[in-house]
Order: structure tokens, then sequence, then C-alpha cells
């Protein structure tokens, strides 16, 4: 449908379909570098939320870095990748480690695994024994959030470490905290309350360890709302912050980022208009946009997304996707419907801002390059989902 | 990590996996049929929630029989499976035409469309003219969802059905609706009358279209909820429920099954316990059961799913979902946290009862198949994700 020397643009593509915006996720990408180096720590981005090997080179400044990971699917795409230090930093299953022992000798990767109790350890301590493989182990410390972790009193914190160090397949990463209750805080001054939290918890925690006579080589705290908020890092080695690269309407609600940060959003295209229920129907539903409502609390208005023009100006005041179904967006309009229906006719794309990009982009096995008001596409990048390792070994 | 000749087991499964337990997906199947030739009315199942061509086939009685889909994905993934007359339920975007032309002359198969504008049947006239491709249309009825379609008394209804007759490339299929806003009813009562709604618009629009002249061959109606509570489908002549292949907690609280019919769930694995939130950790978060909370409204104490042993025997009383994050699911223990620490250690299977399965199994590419309470795995189906167009082209 384009002119044979032209890129093609957004009128090809497939709706829905997930954009990405180069000049805004390398701009993103360079303010949590500069923010590291400010902060004096090293960073290790979270690809949970990207997804993609490419976005994770960005994030590293050009090079294929240091990374954290959230499933054993992302872990053996991002090896296959050449990637060769990643954190998988979700509390260890020990049958897992089959897996990743597999994706550690065939790429040459080496895995760190975190745990929060002596069982796992033992657990992990005799598998890895019978694999003959050797795994990096974080400490799990729970500063706040009441997911995973020990607390830095917990009498466990040194049996479990005691316990890494005293495998002779296991060896001791340091310590790693999330604060994952960053995203439910009411205001500026509780994010750098509950960032200062988190460094402090994992601080303690490595102090008490190296009191009990422990080297402790790294210390990992974040998320990007602490990241962005933290006043000082003092003690802290690594930061994992993830939803920096694309942002979403949640974080522009915590006030983390604008809306002129959001790098990711879902093209999608007019396919009706109900005058009864005033809504603009859309191909964009439950399951391209998800059905996660995290900016709610904060912005009620933004419903599921809000809405820009397809060269992603905007957003276009007084729109926002109210309802979805599994295939159906309904954009709720404030003020002139019947306007609308005449300026948004059936056929027109447009993009949607996603309200949290994790799940929004999660959906969707690539990205279309943009760059700026520009609707020519300038590439595809893959990106990883599921969970099942062995896609790698199959392709 | 099975004796060799024996079938895998759920523990060699990756987590999260998905779990079909073929017993309750025949037995869900079997009784729509019957449910079907009871009411007087063809089955075409819509595959919306299963994904899946072997699904689709026993949702048929064992043939490729007459389905509706709601992707382009779905639309090619079926037609590339041997299904020859497909409904694409969702409202047509004109420039999916290009796509679906493809798929009709590279399968040989149907594919019907729906519409509600005047502006689209125009739209969609001249590309299928130009393409020099048929296609069936439906034309949709709004039933009181307020989603898509034009309500029967629509001056407009007229004028889109006319359109259609007129294009050569198009022909009248009938009319169609879906009362989506039967999983809200507050009771039984109120769901009969939404079913009898949604059959009464259906055909007063059919009766409309006939009165004026036109051949109506189909009038369609349909969601599990209005099929499983219709008194009557007189006039009706297909019907398009989905979620009663797999059933779900919703469908369960909405009373029109009951928690042993739910066929389709997420096994995963406990990756730790954290006892100042009384929470066991489990490797399935918002991403693998979807943040989807439809049923809560009914009975909010299955939060994001309800817990069962790895053999599917359950759920097991005073534990649920409470809190997903993307890759954790945190399960509440109502009473003795310090006992179920015990009894259910990391490394343990567990098997979650979806919220709403049509979020939740869209999550996953295969189903792995079980049998009532066996552990085995005796096989695996694929499904379709996604949105694109053009993958079965490239496999």
């Amino acid at each position: 449908m384009s002119p044979t020397n032209a890129l093609p643009g957004l009128q090809d593509l497939t709706t829905p379909a997930l954009l990405l915006d180069l000049d805004r996720v390398e701009r993103n990408c360079a303010r949590m570098r500069a923010r590291a180096t400010i902060l004096g720590v090293a960073l290790r981005p979270h690809l949970k939320t990207a997804k993609s090997s490419e976005i994770g080179r960005l994030a590293s400044g050009g090079v294929l870095g240091p990374i954290t990971a959230s499933t054993l699917a992302e872990v053996e795409y991002f090896a296959a990748h050449g990637y060769r230090d990643i954190t998988y930093a979700v509390g260890i299953a020990p049958q897992k480690l089959y897996a990743l022992a597999a994706i550690q000798e065939r790429f040459g990767a080496s895995v760190s695994l975190i745990v929060d109790e002596l069982y796992t350890v033992r657990e992990i301590a005799t598998i890895a024994e019978a694999l003959q493989q050797s795994f990096r182990v974080f400490v799990e410390i729970d500063s706040g959030g009441g997911r995973g972790g020990v607390v830095p009193e917990d009498p466990e914190l040194l049996d479990i470490t005691a316990a890494i160090v005293e495998s002779p397949r296991l060896g001791l990463a340091g310590v790693l905290t999330h604060a994952g209750h960053s995203y439910g805080a009411a205001d500026r001054k509780e994010m750098v309350a509950i960032a200062e939290a988190e460094r402090e918890a994992a601080t303690r925690a490595a102090a008490r360890l190296r009191s009990a006579g422990f080297t402790v080589p790294f210390v990992s705290v974040g998320s990007t709302p602490t990241i962005l908020s933290a006043e000082s890092l003092e003690g802290v080695t690594d930061v994992r912050p993830g939803v920096y690269m694309l942002f979403d309407l949640d974080q522009a609600a915590l006030g983390v980022c604008s809306l002129d940060d959001i790098a990711a959003s879902v093209l999608t295209t007019v396919i009706g208009h109900n005058p009864r229920s005033q809504r603009i129907l859309i191909d964009a539903g439950g399951l391209a946009l998800s059905k996660d409502l995290s900016a709610f609390k904060r912005d009620p208005h933004v419903g599921y997304g809000l809405v820009c023009p397809p060269n992603g100006v905007g957003p276009i005041s007084g729109l926002r996707v109210a309802e979805v179904y599994q295939e159906h967006g309904m954009i709720a309009v404030e003020n002139g419907f019947e306007f609308a229906t005449e300026r948004y006719p059936v056929g027109t794309q447009l993009r949607i801002l996603p309200n949290h990009v994790c799940m929004t982009a999660a959906a969707f096995d690539r990205y279309h390059l943009v760059r700026g008001d520009s609707q020519r596409i300038i590439g595809t990048w893959d990106k990883i989902g599921g969970w099942t390792a062995g896609r790698e070994a199959r392709a």
C-alpha cells in the first residue's frame, strides 16, 4: 500500500499494534543513565517491561550490559541475544534450575538468583551440585512491600546467607530489594520516604551480614519511582528500574514523568460510534490495553488510556478509553459526540497511551518503530513473551 | 525428568502454564450442543476464548463447523486449520479487508463481516469491488449493551441493509447481536430478561428488514449466559457462545456453571511465604492470571483466582489469590498461615482457577492436556494469540 521506495506507514499496520517512539525511549534511557551516574550507582535495567534486546542495549548506552529479568523465557531470550550477566529477580522455584543451568551452559551467560528461605537455598544447592553448575545468589530483603524477602533483622537472614556461602556451587551476590509499594505512594514526600526505606533496609541487611563476616559484593535496590525520587543511594551498588524506558500514565500520575515521555503506545482503528452510550468504538480492548487501572486512583480521568492522533502529538483533550471488552475499547467523549463522530470516522487510526505499560506491552510480540511525529515506520523490534524456555532452542 | 516410557507429568512443566482438563471441556461442549438442539438453533461457537482449533472441533462435535472469531489472527489461524465458515464478529475496519481477502483466497474460507454504519458499508463495498472479492455481511444490532450496533428501529438499519444488497460484492448474511451486558446481570431473573431482550431485538430487526422486502438468512445472537438462560429463542437461527467451553469463576458466580465445570486452570509454583503479609507467593501474577476481577462484584472472596491442588480437585478452602503483580501472585490464607507454609513449601505446584478465562487464557500459547485428577500430561494443543495476520504464511 506504500509507494515502493518509501518506508511503510502506520496505515500499513494491522491494528491493534504496539508503537515505540525511538526519540522518547532514547531520551528516557539517557535520563536514567545520567541519574545513576549522579547517584553513584550501577544501572542494571529491569527488562520485564520492555522485553526487548534492542531496548536493553539502549538502556545500557549501546552495549549489552548487566540486566534484570523476571521469567525463564526472558532469561533465555536475553542470553541468546548475547547478554552475559542476568539477574532473575523473582524468587526462584528450585525446579527452574534445570532450565537456567541449560541457559548458562548453552550461551555462556551467568544467571543470578534470588532467595528468601533457608529451605530454598538447600534445594537449589542440591540441584546445583547434581548439575555441577554454579549460580550467584542474592538474598531478597523485604523493605516494606510485604511481597518477597526477609526483613533485615530476621534471624534467618544469617542462616540463609551462611547456607549460600557454604554451598560449593553457590556464591553470595549480595542483597536485593524492590519497594514495589512505591507505586502506591500518595505524593512525592511519601515516595522519597519509601526510596529511603528501600535504601535503608538493603544497606542495613548488608551491614548486618558484613558484621557477621560475610563479603557482600552487591547491594541492589530499585524501581523507577524510587530511583527517580531518592535523595541518596549511599551504600547501594546497583539499581534495577524498568518501566522508565517506556513510561505510562501511571508513572505520569505519580509525577515521575510527563505525558511527552511516554514512549510506547497502541495504534488502534475506529470501528464504530454508539450515540446511545456516546462512545467511539476502537479495535483495542482489554487484551490490547490490559484491564489494569493503576493510574485510576490518582487520575481517574485517564481510564484505560488517553487518546492521541496517529502522529502521537497530544493527547486529545476530552477523550479517554472509558471501558474495555476483550477486543473492543470504548472512547468516552466529554463534549460534542456528534462532532467527534465526524472528526474520527470508521477507519481513523488513533494512538492510545497506556495506563500501565508493563501489562499493555506484554500482549504484543513486536514494536513498530517511529520517531517524533512522523507516521513512517522505520523498523521493527521483536520482543519476548510468555514463560516457556526452549523457544530459542527451537528457533 | 519422567521415566522414559511414561507420559510427562505436571512436574515437567515450566510454570506458569495453562492446563486444560479434557473431561471437562468435552462435557461443557456436549452440554452446549444439547442446549442448542433443545432451543432449535445452530451453534456457531465463538472461539475468542479458547483460540484453539482442537477445542473448536470439540465444540462442533468433532467436525470443523461454522465458527465465530474476534481478530484477524484468529480468522487466519482457523482458516489455515481447515475451518471454512468464519464470522469475524467485531465491527470491521475497512482496511482489514485486504488481509481478509487474502485469507479467503488462500484457504478457500468464507469470512462474514459485521457492520453498523452506512459509511462502513460504502467503504468495504469499494474495497471488495477493487479486490474482486465477495463477503457476506451481518448488520449488527444493539440489543441494550450500548457497544456496537444500531437499535432495531434506527432509520439507518434499512439504509445499511440496502447498501449491502446493492453492492455487487457484498451479500446480506442477516442480523447479529451480542448482549454483552448479560455478564452484569444481578440475578437469574435479570439474565432471563436480557436473553429475551437480545432475542427480541434481533428478531425485531429481522422482521423489519423482511417487511421491507429483504431476505434475512441468519438471525444470530448470544453469549454463554444468555444462551444458558434463554426461555425461548424463537426466530433465532444461530448462537455464538464462547466462554462455556472453558468456564471460569465469573461464570460460576453468575450461576451458569459450577466450579467443577471450569476446564482451564493455571499451574503455578510456590516461590515463597511472607509471614508479615500472611501471604504464600506463587509464580503466576498479573500477566498469567490477568488483572481482571469480573467475578469480584458477586463473589469478592475469589480474588484473582481460587487455589486447587495440582490434581485439580478442590478448590482448597480458605485460600485465594488476593493480589497480583507482574510475575508474583499472593495467596491469602484465611486461617493457619504457619500450617499452610508447612503444607505448601517452596516448589509446591498448585492450580489456579481463573476469575475471567477470556483474559487469562490469552496470555498462553498452548494448552497442556490432562484428564480428571491425573497429573500426567496427555498432549499439548497450540492456540493463537495476538492480532497480526501473516503468521500462518510465515510458518
